[in-house]
């Protein structure tokens, strides 16, 4: 009797129940432990709405002038603070600086990208680069927007090696001053926020040269205009129009011998002695230099908070639109069918929602290591969890901003030619971001970091490589180690005893929902691809090749792996939220969207999985139906499921598309 | 000894030699049959440059002027008109009318599209729908350039689905007029093109009624300005704001009663008679309607080479930035790299380049088809050959727009933030391009044009449909013929033959390289999709299941169908025309890029090959081994093989990138 009831349990059709979605119990989840944080943006945002639509007919210097009242307003309001200490009028709280960031990305993204060069590079340079001193002379007035500032520290020859920066900052012993110097075209600074209109003062990054000897990059505080006039030795040009932002006023920066006081160093790694000797707590310049930009690294995750809130806007309004409009009679005639009916409709936009809970989960993790980290103390606190950090950040903002292009685009296509139109935000949200990619870290020099941060397994003998670092990494002898700690067969035992099924039951139908069996997939994908590049380099070096050529064969293996370990995270992340949530109507629906995640994620690589007999022909195939499957139960809850954005209908905008 | 000698051959490697890139023998291989064209254009761009730079700043207003300006200069040189008949000022070539477009799109997009409107879709309405009267009345200042117009086909609440469109023109015998309205909102003009400032009449798309019976959507010439006053009965709103084309001056337009002469009634299909009564030489309706539509292709060809010339003004861009910037030192000891040597810049930039002109060989193809058919005398000739010709057309402009999205993007990032700037060209590019995907059809409903053709195998007796038609076919009984006409065991006895190894030789590495494997690949999946289609849709029928829900499950099936079988024609065209190719060196460039866009395409979607039987893990790994082997051969001809593109400097732009 018993294994008739098993028979007839396996042949009866699955038919879960449906799915319930109770916006406000997604919202929660969402909104995580910032709620309150968030709660106030949005009210923020609601009374800067009017720029949403102004921008669209204002003139260049009209726009960056409301921008930057906004700007200010921000500060004025206290809110800009949140991530400051408290005896300079910040909250001292950084994740709620992370989630309040995030928020405002749901508004007008020049706002978003000034206030974040303002209050988050300006700012977050003197506060983490700079001492007491700096901090009582202007943290209170930058922090309130009294006092505009610049982060000079990309130049136009060098863009993501930043430690070959060519802008020079000599000290002077007779007139103990800093001499500042742009040597050539190729080191004018670029590219600079703030700094065409409005910054008074720049944190200026130059090779320090203190009595001839050169201490590689600094950071130097440098004035830039008094009561809105260029001072002498400072030269600055607009960058001009761009293909969004365009109410942030981005410039170039020549100094020609401009001398500041000794005291305008930022020294909380290194200083100017009062004898004018060079003296720094690291000894390694490499590692020096690594420490100051580890503590720029909110900069990072504040850009893919950005990317997350701008893909939610997009995604609200392409769903919504596809809830309400109508395109040929399908079903009933007579009646023409929503768009989200459509099975290839719910297949463009629904793994992107997913996907946008799953990033949603990630980031949130981020920036609670972020909070953690930085509230923990001094930087030599833990030097392995920084360097996790820091690896991090830069996978979550390359696969969260390259997510926000994909999810505009895609969104911007399902709303057809409405799309188009600057009143219906998209226009704007397309042009904004689309440098979200390359800056604060081109996205693939971003994953190089990663993978050689997951390659040397953190460990602080690797430090003193350039940011880039592979090359000469690959001459190393660590490869080895690397090796024995993915070995391949060890990984296949261990991952093939998670899955359902055990050793030979790799093409059971069971399982594809089973979040063990969808980790242990992008796991062995991800430690697979790692040994792999660990043995190529190794191979490729012992054959005598020169390490460049040996990089530039793998690199796009380095890259991959990169990308597979952050995606590993991701469904990590989403997966421990969802675990942790009660059991309920609301954690069934998320459990199916992280379902929907994972398994869109494993068959956009089946080629992959394919290859390295992680999938069957049948069980591949059988993905692919459960993702449509799981496509139609979410297809009646997609309205809450974009609604728990909490994006204010007034600051939604796109009237002509969501009605 | 032979076997010995076989060996031997077998186990040297293969180390094919260098390849050589004549950029004049290049260009002559994409400029084709309509060199003398392309030059003319090119010539005139150099002319009109300035417009590329003045764009940046100028105010919307001002930018609209100098493009219609530029416009009209078009047709005032005699240049606008290449597909017209001769004693209306044309040329009578309708392959050069294509040639020279998909030039002009090298040059500013707003001046492109505004002529595409007056030139391409107001010309082509008055040519094509109407007789010799409207020729003779309208086209001689038409082509000249002295009277704008408007092609008034979409409706705010109908976009793809033309056929449901609201407009409505009533002949009222008493008059002997045509009387335009718009009933609703839903159905006012919108995103017409010429329509806010310029346009003095449009060719409007409405709902004939003749004696108070409708007979479907017609075209109407209504009057819009004179002198530039809008006139009575017309109103006209201005689009606004876009996110790029910012030099055409898009606005939606009303309808209140206004009255035209019957003759304006554009009357080549049908017509209303003298004593009031509606005659067509077609029958049915919707074969009328379709027949219409269909004399319009030439406007997706437009669009498709449009695409072509903004993709390879970026990849000129992006390749020539990649041969000049340096980036870390990765090989020499105090030398940055040039971008271009490192193996993940390759790979993201060669496929699309081989991409690129792959498809130019299948525009070529369309246009070459346009030529023929539209050359070719009446309409009826040959109605398969004019379905085939549409259908390729629709897939072809699918996919041609989508590379030109995705390139453009690619090659941004590829330029990191100097890529932003407005002065740099991606800028205009991203932003001006991005609506091609979804205007001229969406994307996603041509390519659904393109599966209903195959699965009707484009019958007569199928035409019936509406544009859409898939739902109303799935209740039809030719299933069973598509299902034997492609039934896959057939297939795979064909295909296999052709494979080198024969039955059971699918893991031998011999044969990638040959076009014939690469072509047979390609061809079976288009039939194996296809056949699935079919299969599926009836078996969802014979379920009882409502055709609208088994459509809806079947969309994403039926689209990817479509897609490997414009694949299918892209790599047919490209591997035709190389092979017609004298031999030489010029001729293994083109082959050995041949090769790189046909095994990136597979690659691409190698998990279905590997789903379905058709690669086995090691060659799919061997493919991926073959892509960079292709790569690296590839490198050093890039400069020459963006050459070819001939774009002449000044119009390049990028100065800041390309030098």
């Amino acid at each position: 009797m018993a294994s008739t009831d098993a028979a007839s349990r396996t042949a009866a059709p699955r038919t879960p129940p449906p799915l319930e979605g109770d916006a406000a119990a997604l919202r929660a989840f969402l909104d995580g432990p910032h709620a309150a944080v968030r709660d106030q943006v949005r009210a923020q945002l609601v009374e800067h709405a009017p720029i949403l639509d102004e921008r669209v007919d204002l003139p260049r210097a009209e726009l960056r002038r409301r921008v930057r009242d906004l700007v200010v307003d921000i500060g004025a309001r206290g809110q800009s603070g949140h991530g400051f200490p408290p005896q300079y009028g910040g909250g001292g709280d950084i994740g709620a600086s992370v989630a309040a960031f995030e928020t405002l990305a749901y508004g007008d993204l020049s706002v978003l990208v000034k206030s974040g060069v303002q209050y988050g590079l300006f700012g977050g340079a003197v506060l983490q680069l700079g001492t007491a001193r700096h901090h009582e002379a202007y943290l209170p007035d930058l922090v309130s927007g009294r006092l505009l500032g610049c982060f000079a520290m990309t130049e136009t020859g060098h863009g993501s090696n930043v430690q070959a920066l060519g802008t020079l900052a000599r000290y002077d012993a007779d007139t103990d001053e800093i001499v500042v110097t742009t040597p050539d075209d190729a080191s004018r600074k670029d590219y600079i926020g703030n700094a065409a209109d409005d910054g008074e003062m720049a944190v200026v990054f130059a090779q320090l040269e203190v009595g001839g000897e050169g201490h590689g990059v600094h950071a130097v505080l440098v004035p830039l205009r008094r009561d809105g006039e260029v001072l002498a030795g400072v030269r600055i040009e607009d960058c001009g129009a761009k293909l969004g932002l365009e109410g942030v006023d981005n410039g170039r920066i020549w100094f020609d011998e401009v001398r500041v006081p000794r005291g305008n160093l930022l020294d909380r790694f290194a200083t100017i002695d009062d004898d004018g000797t060079y003296r720094s707590s690291i000894e390694n310049p490499d590692r020096r230099f690594f420490t100051m930009l580890g503590t720029l690294v909110q900069g990072r995750v504040s850009v893919g908070g950005a990317a997350l809130g701008a893909s939610k806007v997009a995604l609200e309004i392409a769903v919504r639109y596809a809830l309400r409009r109508r395109q040929f009679e399908a079903t009933t005639p007579g009646v023409e069918d929503l768009l989200l009916d459509y099975g290839m409709h719910q297949r463009r936009l629904l793994p992107l929602l997913a996907r946008t809970y799953a990033l949603s989960c990630a980031q949130e993790e981020v920036a609670g290591q972020l909070h953690q980290v930085f509230s923990a103390g001094t930087p030599d606190a833990d030097e392995r969890a920084r360097r996790a950090l820091e690896s991090r950040a830069a996978g979550t903002k390359a696969l969260l901003t390259w997510h926000a292009t994909t999810t505009i685009q895609e969104c911007r296509e399902a709303c057809g030619g409405a799309g188009y139109l600057a009143a219906n935000r998209f226009s704007a949200l397309k042009a904004d971001t689309d440098v979200f990619t390359t800056f604060e870290g081109d996205n693939h020099v971003l994953l190089q970091l990663v993978a050689k941060g997951l390659l040397t397994d953190y460990s602080s003998e690797f430090e003193d490589l350039d940011q880039f670092g592979m090359v000469r990494f690959v001459t190393g002898l660590a490869v080895e180690t690397v090796i024995e700690r993915t070995a391949a067969h060890q990984l296949l035992e261990r991952i093939r005893d998670v899955l359902p099924g055990g050793r030979d039951g790799w093409d059971q139908e069971a399982g594809l929902l089973d979040p063990d069996y969808q980790l242990a997939m992008l796991r062995y994908r991800e430690e697979h691809q790692l040994a792999g590049v660990a043995r190529r380099l190794k191979a490729g070096v012992a054959a005598g090749t020169a390490p460049g050529t040996v990089f530039s064969a793998v690199q796009d293996h380095v890259i991959a792996a990169a990308r597979s370990h952050v995606e590993r995270l991701v469904l990590e992340a989403f997966v421990a939220r969802v675990r942790a949530q009660p059991e309920g109507p609301t954690r069934d629906t998320l459990a199916a969207l992280c379902d929907l995640h994972a398994l869109a994620t494993i068959e956009a690589d089946r080629g992959w999985f394919l290859e390295h007999g992680r999938l069957s022909a049948p069980r591949s195939k059988a993905i692919t139906r459960e993702v449509s499957t799981l496509l139609r139960r979410l297809r009646p809850v997609a309205a809450p499921l974009v609604e728990a954005f909490g994006i204010p209908p007034g600051v939604l905008g796109a009237r002509d598309l969501v009605g």
